[in-house]
Formats: structure tokens, C-alpha cells, sequence
């Protein structure tokens, strides 16, 4: 999507490769919102390091970066010999597979790379269809973003008040993202609208990497405490909510995601207001049969018990730098203590909403109720039957 | 309530008199929880402006800090005449009174004063009289506390888990508290539970002040992010919830309170956990007669955007020092940018939580239904019939 970089605006996809330099192209993801800035990682462990370190976060950003990074990793070796290099990929696979053992995304892009590659008997051209693969795969997600985007944005008339829970954004994708998609779609059908970011403590996705998305967009927006959502149902204040998913049960219609998610989903249904959430095909989970199955990560106390930011200095205002020289030093982001010393927290990462809180689940293939799911499951990618 | 500091465990309260010094003594709330001081305001200009500066915060804490403001400002009256005495008194009034314009308790407290003056027609006699009202103003804060305990804590089993959110703790009040306040008569009771405090962002008063408190009483707690709540409830670990409020309707039992409230009630109502709130008298507004009346404040920006803390030093820990000597340095308190910096926010301070959400209203006088204040209400202070 849309970045203004000292005073210019260019388009950007979270992961892109140069195959010139066979690099891959990463938004440092941990300085936002606060600078903006793109990394080369030069090799294969560089952009495992990456996803390790949560240069890249969100399912598609790093099933993407994990493909990319498997190509960069074949296309590095040196020689004819197709069982040298196969050994090769598999240390280039491990690698990145270890980077984030729990994450599926990265092992599902790889694997179809790796088989796309048997179909040559050469290095070089499995070479080829390694980075080939690769940038279907990046592709793919863009596509299917764009397609939630189609269907979510017949949602958003003109006018409305929308609510939307930390970031399920184009930064968590290739691009476009889920949960935002339809916002970007509905923008670019001229539609005005307006949308409440939740902060989303403790980690504060929704008032770091949402709010920043929908602000270098272009997209009239303002951010709430977690509190307040409550209240402005009340009032009447918000009329529909998108969010996002990071595991869906294709049996149930239950929907994983960030803490807090369910609260949203109770009030919306209290206050009468659609509930929606926005899924690529790959968090549809057709295994598990119940929403208590879903293992909850207990997370760091120190989440909970403090805050990461930046110092604000009110001399030197880091918004909107006119010119690289006019650029003002970024004030060091630190970790502050707010709660006190002595108290420990409780931080469960994710909540289960059940499926009679959601209005529908707005996927690339259309908007499902959220009980349907299992009886269009081969259009929504199950292949097991 | 208990206070230790470097080791040695002190009954405090709030705000204390010092007639000897004829001063008034106050918790100095805008270093807790990272530094416990008492500090001394010399003259009623010094405690007018300890008000306004939120050294001390609360409706019941700021009542008798004016209560003993007018007696302190009372007592500094050299001479005897009558009418110039007046006039000074007057002064020491409108002065504690505009410290905090919007709040009623600091009027009414001086009001009743005031008149408890006029029985005598010496300057010293009513120098007397001034000190006796303010002493009997504090005590009964602090009774009307304890009885809300003894009334709220016959809801407190052993065993079981309760949700509070915000403070309305001993530090809001003279000691003890309301919604605290069942949690101490239930401890000395012997009963054995366990506290959730909402952190309540923006300005996290339940992540500071509450866990501070429950913490020094040795009450078992854990600070919870505001999204959190939801998902303890779906899985039945939250079995009450007590609340503090800022008003409450006598006429139609609606209540308001800090930002976030109205979600914790739809909560407990969806999960069927029963929802009360802690008053005392002077918090009941017995002539609004709907909820939306009550003017919702828009508070600043940069509260949503940003928070207050220390930034730690993992070298030198300031929790539990052994003695003065070996107390570190206290790290400076600073606001830190969390928000991206391009991005404005919401930021309604309170909400009001209807009485059908609401198990109980516990008072001094007793437990009554929401709905049954108005019936009840010259037993509840009403005087106006």
C-alpha cells in the first residue's frame, strides 16, 4: 500500500525479492510507527534471523518471506550436482522452518515450492521455479487480499462508523491485509467512512501498526482505548466491526484471535451491530471440532505491567519531516514499568469467539456465515475428502 | 491501610492533620506505585494547590483535605475580630473550593463546617470548632467505608475470584475505600480470594494504584489487560465483580464510572456473574432522572497515545529496598509516545452502566437493588422532602 517517505509517497509490499542482488526486501516491521525504513537481507539465515526476531510478523508476511527466502537460499548454491543441491534446500528449509516452529504459514509456502521445483532435472531451472514459486505465492496473497477487500467493502456504505480490533493489516500480508482490506477497497470506490482503531494492550498493534496503515492511507481515523469501545456502542458511535483471525475452526465457525476480540463480539451483539470477521483460506482450521481445543499462549507479564515507546521530546517533533536534512534524530524506543513493581499479571495472548456472535466471515471466495463454513469447505480449500 | 516501607509496616491514611505544625499530611499519589511519601502542605495555599496538582485525588480524599485545608487556613487567623475573621475564612474557602471547580465532595465537606462554626461567637472557639468538624468528616469517611466492608463482604467467599477495575481504593478515599473495602473486612475476616484489577488504560489507575494497594495489604491479586476480562469470564474464572462509582442515579440506579465499566457489566451479565457497586451517600445524584444526562468528559489526546512510567533499569531494582542505605535511585517517571505520531484519538473518561446490569448497589446502609435507592432513599441521605 500507500507510504510517504520525506514528503513522497511510493507504493510498497511488506516482502518483496531482488533477484539482482538475490535479496530479500523486508518494512523493519519493529520500528514502526515510528520510522520507517526497508532492510535487504543478503542471505538465507539474514532473513531466517528476520523472521525469528519478528522483522516481519503476521501469517502471510512471513509464509511469503519464508518462500522468498527459500528461493535466495537455492538460487545461492553454486554447482550442477542436483543431490548436493538437494541437501542444500533441505538446510535452507530447516532453517527457516525453525525460525518460527509454530507458525504454519512458512511451511505450507515451502512445501509447494519445494514440489513445484521436481519438475525439472537441472539445478538452474529448479532454481528458476524456486524464486518462480515464490512469487506466486507473494502474489496469491495480494490476490486473495484484494479479493476479501471486493467482498468486505459491499459492507461499508457511505457514512459509517467502523471498529476494528489490533492489526490484521496490509503489514501482516504481502500486502492490502485482511480485517483492512475492505477499507482500502471501499476508499478506492470513493466511499467516506471513519474507523476506531483499538489500541489492543498490551502489545498496542491497533495504535502502532493500524492506526500508522490507515494514516499513510489516507483513511479518517482515530484510535480508542480498549475502555472506550463500550461506551461508543452505547452512544450509538460504531455500526459495523471487522476484524481479523488468526485461526478459524472450519467445523464450528469459531474464530482465534488477539485478547480482547471476543469483548468486541458481546458488545456488538448487546448494541445490535454486525460482527465480522476477515480470513485468507489459510487460517481455516478443518481438524479441530471446538473452540476450547485452541491452546491459549499464556504471554510475558511484562506486556501487561509495562508500555514500549518513544521518549517524546516536544523540541524535536518527529512527524511529518519535510526533507532528510530538515529529519529530526528518532528518540530511542524504550520499555517503561507502569504497573506496580510488586504485582505480577496474568496475559493470555488470544480469545475463541463462538459463531453465534458473527454476522459472517468474509473469506476471498465471498462472505459466509460462520456455521456454513464446513458445508462450503471444498470451495474454501479442503482437500482431505 | 497497611503501608511497609523499608521493612516496617505502618497504619496509614489518605490525608491526616498535624496540629502542632498545623499541617496537612498527604500520600503524595502521583509517585505510587514506584515511591511511597508522605509530604506536608504548610498552609491552606500549599493544600488548595496539592488538590489541583492531584497529590491527592478521590472523592472522599479530596472532601477532607479541604475539610482540613478550611481548618488549617482557619487556624493561621491571628487576632480576634470577628468579621475580619470571616473574611479571611472566606478566603481559605473560595481558595480550596476553585483547586477543584467540578467536584462537589471538597464544597459540601466545607459547607457542613462552616456551618458547624456558627455555634460559637469567638474566633478561637470556631478555630476549635473548624479542626473538630474536619476530624469528624475524616472519620466518618472512614466509617462509612468500613461499614461498606462489613455490608460487600458477606458477597466474598473463600476461594473465589473477583474482578475490580480502576481504584476505588483507600488512596480515593480517607482509608479503606468502596470497592475495596469488602476485600479488607473479607482478609480480616480470614477469608481467603483473589483479585483480577483491570490495568484500566488509559491512565491505568488499576495497574498503579489498586495492585499498589492489594499488594501492601497482601491481598492476592494479578493485573489483567482490559482485554482480557472476556476470555476469564467465558472460562469461569471470574465469579463477582465489584466496581466503584463517580455518580450514581437515585432515581433510576444507573451508574457512572471510569471509562471501561459499561463493558465489565455486559460481561458479567452475558456470563451470569453478578455485578455490584461500592458507594458512598455523597456519590448519589437524586435529581437527574436519566443516565445520558450525565456530560460524559472528553479528556486529553495523549492520554490514549502514550503512557506513564519508569523506565527500568534492570541493574537497579527498586522494588522491596532493605534500608535506606541500600535504596537505589528512583528512575524518572516519563511519557512515552506509544501510538503512531501521525494518528489522533477518543478519549471519554467515563460511561454509564444501566441498573439492569447491576446485581446490587452496596452502601453503607446496606446491599439495595438498583432500581430500589429511590424507595429507599431517605434512609440513603435524600433530605430534600
Amino acid at each position: 500500500m500507500n507510504v510517504t517517505v520525506h514528503g513522497r509517497t511510493g507504493h510498497y509490499r511488506t516482502v518483496t525479492f531482488d533477484s539482482d542482488t538475490n535479496s530479500v526486501r523486508l518494512i523493519e516491521q519493529r520500528l514502526l510507527p515510528h520510522q520507517f525504513k526497508v532492510v535487504a537481507m543478503p542471505d538465507f539465515r539474514a532473513t531466517a534471523k528476520a523472521i525469528q526476531e519478528m522483522v516481519v510478523r503476521g501469517a502471510g508476511a512471513i509464509g511469503a518471506t519464508a518462500a522468498y527466502g527459500l528461493a535466495q537460499g537455492a538460487r545461492a548454491f553454486r554447482g550442477t550436482n542436483l543431490d548436493k543441491f538437494a541437501r542444500h534446500v533441505e538446510i535452507v528449509f530447516e532453517t527457516l522452518k525453525s525460525a518460527r516452529p509454530t507458525a504454519v504459514d512458512p511451511v505450507n509456502a515451502m512445501e509447494a515450492i519445494r514440489q513445484q521445483m521436481r519438475a525439472s532435472r537441472t539445478v538452474a531451472e529448479r532454481q528458476s521455479l524456486a524464486l518462480a514459486g515464490a512469487e506466486e505465492f507473494a502474489n496469491d496473497d495480494v490476490n486473495h487480499c484484494e479479493a476479501i477487500g471486493r467482498h468486505g467493502a459491499s459492507l461499508i456504505r457511505d457514512g459509517l462508523r467502523v471498529l476494528t480490533h489490533c492489526n490484521a493489516g496490509w503489514l501482516a500480508f504481502v500486502d492490502v491485509g485482511s480485517a483492512t482490506a475492505p477499507f482500502y477497497a471501499a476508499q478506492a470506490q470513493g466511499r467516506n467512512f471513519h474507523v476506531f482503531c483499538d489500541e489492543t494492550r498490551p502489545r498496542s498493534q491497533g495504535a502502532t501498526l493500524t492506526a500508522w496503515e490507515l494514516s499513510q492511507q489516507g483513511i479518517s481515523h482515530q484510535i480508542i482505548a480498549d475502555n472506550a469501545a463500550g461506551h461508543l456502542f452505547q452512544r450509538g458511535e460504531i455500526d459495523l466491526v471487522i476484524v481479523g483471525s488468526d485461526r478459524t475452526l472450519g467445523r464450528t465457525g469459531e474464530v482465534a484471535n488477539k485478547i480482547g476480540t471476543y469483548t468486541k463480539a458481546i458488545l456488538a451483539k448487546h448494541h445490535r451491530v454486525p460482527f465480522y470477521v476477515a480470513i485468507p483460506l489459510s487460517t481455516i482450521d478443518w481438524n479441530l471440532t471446538a473452540g476450547h481445543e485452541i491452546p491459549i499462549e499464556e504471554r510475558a507479564e511484562t506486556e501487561v505491567l509495562g508500555a514500549w515507546g518513544v521518549v517524546e521530546n516536544p523540541k524535536s517533533k518527529i512527524q511529518s519531516p519535510k526533507s532528510r536534512r530538515q529529519r529530526p534524530k528518532l528518540e530511542r524506543r524504550v520499555y517503561i514499568r507502569v504497573a506496580n513493581p510488586t504485582s505480577g499479571a496474568r496475559n493470555p495472548g488470544f480469545d475463541v469467539t463462538p459463531a453465534e456472535l458473527i454476522a459472517g466471515i468474509i473469506t476471498p471466495m465471498g462472505i459466509f456465515r460462520p456455521q456454513e463454513l464446513w458445508k462450503h469447505r471444498h470451495e474454501l480449500g479442503y482437500t482431505k475428502e
